[in-house]
């Protein structure tokens, strides 16, 4: 499949939806990879499961508050430059780069680097939504270094990390992130075709496109924007979207604390949900959904916010008291969702006293209606009893 | 020159003098070179002035606040990964190491290195005495690039720096050594033998011995431990040392800042001092003393407290209440108080509102009997008048 202008506006808004609030502005992002694209032309994305075992594939990233990324708009050289660096560091050139995360930056970033270098990008990520954190992919959680990683900034600096495990590669990455004024461009968990394969949330590119597709173009199909996300999630990796809130933005709390936008949005109910308030607490990303004091939805799950009339995500960034928004939730595929992925994201390493459940499961009457994979179906019939 | 078990005794001891309050405990540094010679043998130290112009010199440093440099004794291998990283990332080995300061860890933080690897130290540094930042070097004054660096933790995580100038060099190493804790270990300042004679503080390491042996054998010599530093400083590059002021510490303030140790310390006079008062202000090292409120010395002029009986160097932070101390000021060597080398560490950069004045000149009395070398002695008369 060939990426350009067009699929890139749509991966943008999807991989936005995806982002459950973070990731950064799905506008930044698309600026600066369709630049790249106008100048260097379009861009192979590569099934994953279609890739040789021994491709050399060297992800590329933006890292730090998205309040900050987006501020700074990059010339687009910066996370080139960090990938060269890689490169010459290992002694090897990239046959492809890929995302670590889907969000409205991260998604479209490889793309810029992909267009300025000739290089494909591999339809799979490492989040299958976006983290906060660099630990925070399936990478590593199925046994994949980050390291050696390089940092860069716009002035032209660099730096090549080389940490003991995954942990201290986020703590020192995160701190030179700050150094270099709190965002950063970033070329890491260099990976082989066969361990891309093996530890890759795979489809997770072209499952943002088809979702920004069916936002923007959900007119010409007499349905709602809405509507059509439910379709096209449904039969995928991921699960059928659910929509679980519609209401007004009444509060909202958000400072930006060692590198990161921590904070609460509170809205109150519309229409059916008129009478309660939904509660959203994020870092960087939407975590944890809560009616009325119950959870309704929580990490790794997508929680996402919509502008109410055309279904365009709202990052935590770009939340404003007054908007009237709609929550959509999506289930993440099961390689986010085993325990030992649950250790690295699930809501306890966040600081919440709670187990992950699956939205699947919050919502039994929803997920009894929809039409899941006959494999999720089984699965969660027989959990629900 | 060979420098041993007991040379290295003597280099703690008068690294720390010429380290000017900071540069670690003298204690410490030690025993890591002691214990790396004892081990690997005796390490050659090389006249500057007649090494190859094209030897190829990595210095080696630790990094960090005092305090904690201190507090977290290394294996000594952390600094020879340092070396060894920067090796494999410049395709070229090390002839030789050096000091980058003169200060009790990090004049003898080289031997460790060149014990372990078999290479020679050359007898020079950057900083002539002890300096709180990177790009406080006559190397970066004078045209060398501070980078690519590499620093390391005692875990076993490296960040190699590729910084666009020393400024940019020091910030990023700051904050990292900050992650790892607080203290790291530094590989920088690459340079042939040509630029270490152009750009180097020669045979301050051999001063630095030759102090250290005056105070520990002045007993045989009949004379007091400070008459004999005044002795071994004369005819120097560097100046006579002169006693500024003896008295007991009264007060004492110190705080750990952005990594760095910050403070004051207040000492009443005894003997001719009395009814006077010593301050001395310092970050990380003594940067200005002043009596009564009048400068009597200024960074980069090197001002040590002594213990008074037997002349032992106190670091700022061994400093405590009720010491019995004595206070020498030291003139740096003439390269190091150039208008380009005042502009980085002169009074004025460690926001103080005074230029720099010579020790010499703040003393005329004292210098005009000194036996000074003939091109000082004629430069300071025509400036007395």
């Amino acid at each position: 499949m060939k990426v350009g202008v067009d699929e890139l506006e749509s991966l943008a808004i999807g991989a936005a939806i995806l982002g459950a609030g973070g990731g950064g502005d799905p506008y930044v992002g698309m600026l600066m990879a369709m630049r790249a694209i106008e100048e260097h032309g379009e861009v192979e994305l590569l099934d994953p499961n279609k890739i040789p075992d021994d491709m050399f594939i060297i992800p590329t990233a933006m890292m730090g508050a998205p309040t900050i990324m987006n501020e700074r708009i990059p010339s687009g050289e910066e996370t080139v430059r960090s990938m060269r660096k890689l490169e010459k560091h290992l002694g090897r050139k990239a046959d492809a780069t890929m995302p670590i995360e889907s969000g409205g930056i991260n998604s479209t970033m490889p793309f810029n680097v992909a267009a300025r270098t000739g290089l494909p990008v591999v339809d799979a990520d490492g989040m299958g939504r976006a983290f906060p954190e660099l630990q925070m992919e399936t990478f590593h959680i199925y046994g994949i270094s980050g390291a050696p990683a390089v940092v860069s900034d716009e002035r032209g600096n660099s730096c090549i990390i080389e940490s003991v495990d995954n942990y201290q590669l986020e703590w020192l990455a995160r701190g030179i992130t700050i150094r270099m004024g709190g965002a950063s461009h970033l070329a890491e968990y260099v990976m082989t075709g066969e361990q891309v394969k093996r530890t890759g949330i795979h489809y997770s590119v072209s499952l943002a496109i088809k979702i920004g597709d069916a936002i923007r173009h959900a007119a010409k199909t007499g349905k709602t924007p809405l509507e059509r996300v439910m379709e096209v999630t449904e039969a995928t990796n991921y699960g059928k979207a659910i929509p679980l809130f519609r209401g007004k933005i009444i509060d909202i709390e958000r400072q930006t604390t060692a590198g990161f936008a921590v904070g609460r949005v509170e809205i109150e109910g519309l229409d059916e949900y008129q009478g309660s308030r939904l509660t959203i607490t994020f870092q960087n990303e939407n975590l944890v959904a809560k009616v009325d004091g119950r959870v309704i939805a929580s990490v790794p799950d997508i929680i996402s916010i919509l502008d109410m009339e055309r279904a365009l995500p709202i990052t935590t960034e770009n939340l404003r008291y007054g908007f009237r928004v709609m929550v959509i939730g999506i289930p993440t595929p099961e390689i986010m969702r085993t325990p030992e992925a649950l250790k690295v994201w699930g809501p306890r390493y966040f600081g919440y006293d709670f187990d992950f459940t699956p939205l699947e499961l919050l919502h039994r009457e929803y997920y009894r209606r929809a039409r899941l994979p006959p494999e999720k179906e089984k699965k969660y019939r027989e959990q629900l009893g």
